[in-house]
């Protein structure tokens, strides 16, 4: 059973992302007061604009659930970022001198869990803009992909994305197949052959992922090419989900920004054993918050 | 016939490339003076530094010929660089206020050509940190490829070291098939799974060029995920030498620091109708400066 910290404390939770920083505030009872959004508070893509989205993401859930500004001292924090997995990223965050009373720190993958199925075991599989699996079972605490743009999460967003420019550019040399999403991605990005390359060079993986929704469509409408693409990205979450589901989690969730559409596309064993998300991130952020704080609480 | 400019001029021929910028020093009648190398003059990865580049070789190429400073404003330049096909970046840079008596701008390829085959006309083939496929013949100007990381250039030291990466952390989650670049990509990155993502997140398309000598090891070895990259960027090669052998330029030739162990891996009827380059992208650019200097004379 969680203990409850003395009344004077709160809880938030904090799920950063790579466009936006979702806060909750709960009291002790577990009960949700307030929430607001901040920006971007992904710390692979900026440690300062991560820790300043966290702050106002904090001050501004304090003010929707009419708290004075002086709670944020009061507040014991569960915050789940991407990244955090890497060494690096957890010590530069971990220094930062937080305003709030204490800050508990995990992966969004560990708090992505925690909402999907309200308890500390399962598994999850989050493919928006990026894609990763994760898994805690019987002392198992596993992560499969996530590895980031432009070498790794296939099946996501930015991943489906990437895939689609190729083939655009390939096509319009006439050096690979013919295919519609040459149209739908220069109408969204008003431009085509070398223009693309002007529009998309350097940009982040969030950019690409907006071409995603291009690539369901064309493969609905069966388009070769897009059906190739999204088909090598579904069998890739098949396979990861088959590594997750051979732990045994209790649940498996699909979440993220692209699983409602890429859920047809599974194979599907893996389709009829995934189970939908019991709550979003943020209110696993705040689970983590509250458990983290008991753990303290009895040591 | 070239028309020689007055005696007073000098020829400057620059080679900008994402590591170095190379330049010559020609007299009137053709004779190299002076050559010397500078830092990065790659306008896609910042015209800044292009420029200063650029200057800088030209100063140092002066200084190797022997002549005095003063003389940079004596020398007709032809400089061929990556990028200037955008119309965006052929604009900055045409509208720098450079210290020489006339700058022709062109891309890297047309001097590539140009150097290679020493007439305006042929072929070329680039694969080197990027790849792409340049002719000219019979009033046909066309480009292929070229596109850029990570979307594009397939065949490429850097795409060959995306497609090791990818390879390598598939096989780290046990989702993909076992190979030898997890030990060879191990060993020159010092870091294995999570930490090579720490270590080529970000990094330029020549960071991951570095990896391409590893699939060619393997390849070469027999490894199956090596053999499928490298005959993957072949087979692009030499459908992208087949597109310009349509046009029937009097010469094909692959140049670039891939060149020489990508041959053997070409389809046999592609690489038999491959030319030794004549001389180096540098010699191009030299002759590139004389061309315009005289159609400028001639106007």
């Amino acid at each position: 059973m969680v203990s409850a910290p003395t009344n004077e404390h709160y809880f938030l939770g904090i799920d950063g992302g790579g466009s936006k920083c979702k806060a909750s505030i709960a009291d002790a009872s577990g009960r949700v007061l307030g929430s607001a959004l901040a920006g971007p508070a992904n710390p692979l893509h900026g440690v300062e604009q991560t820790l300043q989205s966290i702050e106002s993401a904090a001050r501004r859930a304090l003010s929707d659930a009419g708290l004075p500004t002086e709670t944020l001292g009061r507040l014991v924090a569960g915050a789940g970022l991407a990244g955090v997995n890497l060494p690096s990223l957890y010590r530069v965050i971990s220094d930062w001198p937080h305003p709030f009373a204490a800050l508990h720190l995990t992966t969004d993958l560990r708090i992505a869990l925690l909402g999907a199925h309200q308890q500390d075991e399962g598994a999850v599989i989050v493919t928006g803009t990026g894609s990763c699996g994760y898994v805690r079972a019987a002392g198992v605490d596993h992560l499969l992909g996530g590895h980031g743009f432009p070498y790794g999460d296939q099946g996501s967003g930015a991943w489906m994305g990437l895939e689609a420019i190729k083939a655009v550019l390939l096509a319009s040399d006439d050096l690979g197949p013919e295919t519609q999403l040459i149209e739908s991605v220069a109408e969204l990005l008003q431009a085509r052959g070398l223009a693309i390359v002007e529009r998309m060079s350097g940009k982040p993986s969030s950019d690409y992922a907006r071409l995603a929704p291009l690539v369901f469509d064309a493969a609905e409408a069966g388009d070769p090419v897009a059906l190739d693409i999204l088909r090598s990205g579904a069998r890739y979450i098949s396979a990861m989900a088959r590594k997750l589901l051979a732990y045994q989690p209790p649940r498996l969730s699909l979440i993220g920004g692209m699983a409602e559409r890429l859920e047809t596309w599974l194979d599907r064993d893996v389709a009829e054993q995934l189970s939908r998300p019991l709550g979003p991130p943020e209110a696993g952020a705040l689970l983590f918050a509250r458990q983290q704080s008991a753990l303290a609480n009895t040591a």
